[in-house]
């Protein structure tokens, strides 16, 4: 038997009305907002009107990304359906696709196998439009800062001083550095410019961090778009443009809600870059689905050192949050990856690579336990070529950490093999915790840097370059210097050389660009030169993509 | 007691709710796709499906448009809301606004006062994201050119030769000429380019006029994106893009569902720009009002000459389309402005301006009624300042004609101020007509332009610059000599020259440049400079919209 394909699976599930899993999650029918048959926005009012306490909170984070690939959100979704499958009220809340790389080589995003969340097609293309309102906002905003100097620049903005970069849902290198205003005295003002990916905009932060409209309009109000001849930062609220930006988004911040293959509700709402934003969905959304859910499933982008790292030092402190369960997603092939198998090699048994690699899974098994206090699961995405040795191994040396390992068939079996992985989640939920910062907000920039680096990458320490010095110098005085550190890191290592597999030592981190987004309200550290625009492949996904005469779309996988 | 702006008489409105409106008009909630409470897709399933026989046609257009105004879309729902008030089952169809302009200087655009169709905020902004589809489509084939180009340009396409531009839905004159590909030689190929608006891309006038997702997908693979280096054209076929675009838009082809301030369903889709391309909305939304109502009350953009007369030789055309009857919006004050009065004056009473001025609106009259053989009444667009003896004037110079005239009261009456207009539409829908286009196909493109130019717009005769010629040439060699005309001329005079008010004479149009939409299926000749990306004023309407905590919006009029 062919294996089927994720939109083959996903085009044979029988979905249930959008308005029968709000209605079997206690959702009146007066906060939705139905976009088809089977998406719905929930209105925010939900949260303030509904006296339904919270569920436990568990986030689904991985080891450091390899190419051989992890199943987070495959996990995510299947351990949902797991806990529905032993009894437990369970809600998903994950991020939004970008619409540009399932053009590129990507396909979809919103899981996998018997582990996804439908209509997978809408999802990974306009779904409910809120990708598109988040250019428009970003995009008006640069329009009013370009119209604002050629009309007579009242405000004195540099147009060399310009940090302000219009966006685009696209894969599109052609756009990423460009020159505009040109064409004569009536076209604009010439000037250097490029386009970020839309998930690359401040506004996306802004929008997956503000807990309600007048939250939502102080953080764009506080956006810095560039500095004066004199050096003052000019603000979006400098421009006006606040107001008109939060009314293109007023339905953006309200959390989708769509299902799993096994009608599980999903809130799928938000999704900021994790390297120069923080990557995980929408604060509205985590807590809708605290409010739906007696368990509310998170995920976190790419590996634990930066996207948990970020979704407890940003996100949760920012919003309140306290998680009371980690699920640490792992596979065997990532791990003999790490511990320096050939890609050819991954799918043959191998303990002494397996051994090898361990260190990466133990070292942010121990950074959930002992940096951040707590409780832990590793779950083993399982491949057919796992062997039970290799399982065994991995099992031994969790356990030395006092930490269980579930194995977890999702991808495979669905719900049904989440069980495993759903019943340990629920034991811990049980089990107290002690949660805590990698650091505290009222350290220098540096000491914040030092702590994340030392305590989570356990580097030897940060430098900082000169020109980086001087940013934090002029950061601090301009009354940022308190807020958190979004570190833009590498995902492929703990430290930030992406050669450097494993659980490196002796490394020191760089720092070579500090920067503030002060709607989003952090600090971005870049290690290093990150893409912001991503270019399409020798042959783009696109050129498979088709839709028939019925409106039935092929191509994604 | 003071006036009611627009958005306080819309958000005082009582919608009934979306499925109400559907159920009233017959469309089974099979074919319903709900976008919240008030807005909704119908799928084009139904007009295949539906047993329903066509209603009648009503084209709703205009005499130049001046400064003053004259409310063709106040006074297409004010006829549709006219219409069931005398027992008739009217549906209007009408153009999506553009969401740049909102930003700009001009607010809402869903028509006015008690004629208006409702959710405004909505239809202002985002709608049902058909706009921002029609731009990922636009800008996906953007970005896949270019990627082309970089990963090797097998096809040989010349980068100074490409004639597909990027789009925004913004007011964004940064954006109108620039330079992309900057910064290496992993960063695109440097080279002029520059953004339209998206209402201006080909894109949206295919959507327009395709019929369904085969001929949507036909139309786009059509699409000329520029030429190779041995001067053949490239299509968005040759790129393989068709596909991909096609699924962006595949629910960006139904059309969308609301209601006027009465309650009468109106479908808005589709807008085109009324210049470059042919200015109304799409095929499929004019040919489900046709079948939800016994009157289909339809609008084109800027004056007859532009607006009516695209409408007639190409979207009827294309589309199979016959229109019973054509209403011709006229205002008082604006015939005077034709007539020479100053703006100042237009409220005082003024018979000589207003015979001087009458010409403009009888040279449209009698278009309808002997060039396009339909029947024709005038609607008045009442103003307080009206007076009698100007009205009856109107009357007087129409009877000679042979042409009813109709005072409207929509805009501070709403359908009850359309009464008189709708008796003589009904009449009309019962005279016999002789539809028949200004032009026929099988002539030369000279000889199109020279019969649109002499029959519609009173000219002497049509001009062609040495490069127009030579276009006009090779557009024959490459087989497009076969093509409807669209023509790009200022929309303020039947000539070419904005200042020549009224109904002149003695003129001759010149055409400097010809361009082939292969895609959408005409030739555009362009009588000079078109703006195809406004920028925004010295003080942005964008600096006045707001939202309160309760997602209320503010400051669209």
């Amino acid at each position: 038997m062919a294996l089927k394909s994720d939109i083959e699976i996903a085009q044979e599930a029988r979905p249930l009305p959008i308005t029968a899993i709000a209605e079997a999650c206690g959702v009146d029918e007066a906060y939705l907002e139905q976009y088809g048959r089977y998406k719905a926005k929930i209105d925010n009012r939900f949260l303030k009107e509904t006296a339904r306490p919270d569920g436990r909170l568990v986030l689904v984070t991985a080891i450091t990304p390899t190419p051989a690939g992890e199943g987070k959100t495959t996990t995510t979704v299947g351990l949902a359906d797991g806990l529905r499958k032993i009894g437990k009220n369970a809600v998903v809340a994950l991020r939004e696709p970008s619409l540009g790389p399932v053009f590129g080589i990507k396909g979809g995003a919103a899981g996998g196998g018997y582990a996804q969340v439908i209509p997978m097609e809408d999802i990974n293309l306009h779904f409910t439009g809120d990708f598109h309102a988040i250019g428009a906002a970003n995009n008006l905003l640069a329009a009013m800062l370009d119209n604002h100097i050629q009309q007579g620049n009242a405000l004195g903005i540099d147009p060399k001083q310009i940090t302000w970069r219009r966006c685009v849902d696209m894969n599109d290198r052609q756009l990423r550095n460009i020159v505009d205003g040109l064409g004569g005295r009536m076209q604009g003002v010439p000037r250097e410019d490029g386009f970020d990916i839309t998930v690359a905009s401040e506004v996306m932060a802004v929008l997956c961090l503000a807990s309600d409209i007048p939250d939502l309009k102080a953080r764009l109000g506080r956006i810095i778009v560039g500095y004066t001849y004199a050096g003052a930062p000019v603000t979006a609220h400098d421009l006006k443009a606040e107001g008109a930006m939060a009314a293109l988004l007023k339905d953006a911040l309200k959390p989708n809600l769509v299902q799993t293959l096994e009608h599980t509700p999903a809130l799928i709402h938000g999704g900021p870059f994790a390297n120069i934003a923080h990557g995980c969905n929408s604060v509205t959304a985590t807590r809708m689905a605290l409010k739906l859910g007696d368990y509310a499933i998170t995920e976190a982008g790419f590996g634990a050192d930066l996207g948990a790292e970020k979704f407890l030092d940003i996100k949760c402190r920012m919003a309140g949050l306290k998680p009371d369960a980690v699920v640490l997603v792992a596979t065997v092939r990532a791990l003999k990856h790490h511990g320096g198998a050939a890609k050819a090699d991954l799918g043959r048994e191998d303990l002494a690579a397996l051994e090898r690699g361990l260190p990466n899974l133990l070292q942010h098994v121990d950074n959930i336990k002992n940096v951040f206090g707590l409780p832990c699961v590793v779950a083993v995405n399982a491949f057919p070529t796992d062997t039970a040795a290799e399982l065994q191994l991995v099992e031994d040396k969790c356990r030395e950490l006092g930490v269980r390992v579930a194995l977890s068939e999702v991808w495979a079996k669905g719900g049904e093999g989440g069980r495993a992985l759903a019943e340990e989640v629920v034991r811990l939920c049980g089990q107290p915790s002690d949660f805590r910062y990698s650091y505290d907000l009222d350290g220098s920039i540096e000491d914040k840097l030092e702590a994340i680096c030392r305590r989570v990458y356990r580097a030897d320490g940060v430098a900082l370059t000169p020109a980086a010095k001087k940013q934090a110098q002029r950061l601090t005085e301009l009354g940022f210097g308190g807020l958190p550190i979004c570190m833009a890191k590498t995902q492929y290592s703990f430290s930030d050389d992406p050669a450097l597999l494993g659980a490196p030592r002796g490394f020191t981190v760089t720092v070579r660009n500090l920067k503030v987004s002060a709607g989003a309200g952090f600090l971005v550290a870049l290690t290093g030169d990150i893409m912001t625009m991503p270019g399409l492949p020798k042959v783009p996904a696109a050129e498979k993509i088709d839709v028939d005469e019925d409106g039935r779309i092929s191509g994604l996988f």
